[in-house]
């Protein structure tokens, strides 16, 4: 049975993992007869934002323990994760990937990265295991290997900060997954466009489809 | 085009709304084709819970400000809902609708219940309109309109609280639906039984499934 590592940033979209990207990825991977864990760096978030008003909350909280709601209290430190125990590595989007697991939100192309999260993702690339990520996560993925071809749909702003890290960007809508063959690289856009949950659905399937053919 | 009110409880199942079930419930009915509105009652959640330990925290959050997280900012006060305006109600399941929603979780067959929860319900109800509800969520049901058929599953201690408050309860394994025609309430278990995110998947589609044949 292939297994899984997915590393959630928070819990909402605008501080944290995209809840809806991220359930719909663990859904993508349970049907396809697959395991997964859940992992999420034990740090503070960047933020907290108000959902209902955009505005920044006066509070702090844990992008471990907030991850946990969506991985109903199964989830781990990402300190803890190994590459040999695992297939494939996978990051939902939301802002907590350009916000908490790197400042890419910030700072573009001269963002730094957490360091957990980098080891991570190094080691899966030496190791020739695939990795995905969807909505604004693929910018995090360019930021750490540098060369590789992601996409994170249309947005013009992240595709020139993606190309000043040294990636190589494409355009893609709805659904589609860009294949980095040589990097085994897997993305697609998600949020980063107008779309509905069916669509969020179709991306999450897609990219989780492509990495099984890959593992 | 149909449309659906679907009411959460927060962002969390043990403290709010169950995060798998509300994303699903989402992703079903716009699967069928409809659309949907959510809505939350504007009020203190009861408590916040670390979804990693388990453990209270000393904190106080909002129930309408941590669903909005799920609704990606999307949300109502509950107090603005109207039947008119919509052919379905829903509840996803998770603690959030036994401790926000409702004190089930606290007072069984002696819960007390959020007023414009109770409104919403006994609206759509006198107004002949489907009435569906996920997890420990058709107890609530039970709770505001008394002889009604419903299903949480296996658990014996909530079946006989559903009892007491004058409901009937059916047992059912993943998946399943009770349908009671003439209340026209559609109800099904999800992670009141220990369940996989698939078959979480498969109780949101069957029970939005049943109610499109009803509205």
């Amino acid at each position: 049975m292939k297994k899984f590592a997915v590393v959630l940033s928070g819990c909402g979209v605008y501080d944290g993992a995209e809840i809806h990207e991220a359930t719909l990825t663990l859904l993508a991977i349970a049907q396809q007869g697959a395991m997964y864990e859940i992992f999420a760096p034990d740090m503070e978030q960047h933020h907290v934002i108000n959902h209902l008003t955009g505005q920044e909350m006066p509070e702090k909280r844990n992008v471990l323990v907030e991850s946990a709601r969506i991985a109903r209290g199964k989830i781990k430190p990402l300190s803890e994760f190994s590459p040999s125990g695992f297939d494939a590595l996978i990051f939902p989007g939301g802002f907590g990937a350009a916000k908490n697991l790197s400042t890419v939100a910030f700072h573009g192309p001269d963002a730094k990265v957490n360091p957990d999260v980098e080891k991570a993702v190094k080691a899966m690339h030496a190791a020739g295991k695939p990795i995905g990520a969807l909505c604004i996560a693929p910018a995090l993925i360019a930021k750490i290997l540098g060369n590789v071809e992601v996409t994170i749909g249309q947005d013009s702003g992240t595709a020139q900060a993606i190309e000043k890290m040294g990636g190589k960007h494409v355009k893609t809508t709805h659904g589609e997954v860009t294949v980095d063959k040589k990097n085994k690289i897997f993305t697609t856009p998600c949020y980063m466009l107008d779309a509905t949950i069916v669509q969020i659905y179709e991306g999450a399937r897609n990219v989780v489809n492509e990495i099984m053919l890959n593992v």
